[in-house]
């Protein structure tokens, strides 16, 4: 716990590699799970936890089994697997559209290197969504029943940071406020939307800005909670330097 | 979700075999984890549950590891490991006092079968206390600092009664009301107490009622919240015949 009145640490940990990372396959909501290499990241970021004493108090997933299990594993690894568990989807990876199921560098050969930088990386042009009913579209999928006609086809990062910050400000905020160190486990998007409102990047500097897996990255908040520490503190800053060029690189 | 005003399904689910079970050690709060085979009947749990097409909406757990990986194994297999988690000290094992760390066999042959039974089966004479600051004490873990003084030093069934029923009434019976089917992923002795709360099992009958491993017990309750099946029933009846046998036998 922080000194009063101080708000918790913030942590980030965005999931371990997934099959379909491995198969360089667009993933968004689809629920695929860990690899071998995915299930020693989030161990990983465990021990790294655990060595930097920086133990959460509640973590924050998604409803996608990649984020979900990589905080389990991160968590027994750092004798912390007892703490408070919050799920929403707000925290989910962005909905990647049409291109859910689809290979990158199909996709890029298909539709050329703008096209698909566009898709990738624009902070305001979704994909084509995705057809209800289809084989990777998650109509019914009992764990979005309740948001109805809400659900996305599609999502821009734009999109992602209008859906995320509603339950950033009701329910992650409180427990940081309350002095408790907060873990987020989940995705590249839901955690550069984060990253996008903490830090105050631009609409066009955030097409530049990656998020390593498996690493756990650490804010420092001000009681306005805005970070001490601009950008976070990778808790591996060496590996996460090495891990953010090659982000940069998938579907090449 | 049950129909209208009937309560959801409870599902009752005792952790797998942990590696101090395999070592025929006694356990109580000591937070081991599950053996190889641990694993595996946590995760053929998950099997029956999705098998049965009976899908929890929630889960309870313990706070020891033991029964928090088996709820997540079980769930990922079952598809449902994305719904909501409570944890509470109230679902933990009995504490065994100063038997933990203890060889089952060893206490046996060196106390004599008589008091052996008693500790293991009594209703409500607790082994000796455990000493603070021992090897296998919970002093300085964290997960139990709010209990201050009132954490147990030793505990016999009749005080795992106590201790968990607040819980139940409190947590789990708005949860089974709201009509969302429950798991209850815990230890050999909650989950005996919470039986013999439900079927009224007398202090005397409730020595002679084991739980298996792994294998999803499944009341239906009515709005009184009385088991319409007595008993409860089990997702695998000849596997649970089996392994209530050989949890008879242990210790010899």
């Amino acid at each position: 716990m922080a000194e009063s009145n101080a708000p918790g640490a913030l942590i980030l940990l965005r999931h371990g590699e997934s099959v379909w990372n491995a198969e360089n396959l667009f993933t968004g909501w689809v629920d695929v799970p860990l690899s071998d290499k995915g299930v020693a990241e989030a161990t990983r970021g465990g021990v790294l936890l655990r060595e930097a004493g920086l133990l959460p108090d509640v973590v924050h997933t998604s409803l996608l089994r990649r984020a979900i299990a990589t905080a389990n594993l991160a968590l027994d690894e750092a004798d912390r697997h007892w703490i408070e568990v919050r799920r929403d989807w707000r925290l989910n990876e962005r909905h990647y559209g049409a291109l859910q199921g689809k290979n990158k560098a199909q996709i890029r050969a298909e539709y050329g290197e703008e096209q698909f930088m566009t898709w990738r990386r624009s902070f305001d042009t979704p994909p084509p969504p995705i057809e209800r009913g289809s084989e990777y579209s998650q109509d019914a999928d009992p764990r979005y029943a309740d948001l109805g006609d809400d659900a996305p086809l599609t999502e821009c990062l734009a999109d992602v940071v209008k859906r995320m910050l509603p339950y950033w400000e009701a329910r992650i905020v409180p427990d940081l406020r309350a002095g408790r160190n907060v873990l987020v486990a989940a995705h590249g998007n839901s955690l550069r939307a984060l990253v996008k409102h903490l830090d105050g990047v631009s609409d066009t500097d955030i097409a530049g800005l990656n998020i390593p897996t498996g690493i756990p990255l650490r804010y420092d908040l001000d009681e306005q909670l805005r970070p001490v520490n601009v950008g976070g503190t990778y808790l591996d800053p060496a590996a996460a330097e090495d891990a953010i060029k090659a982000v940069a690189n998938q579907g090449r």
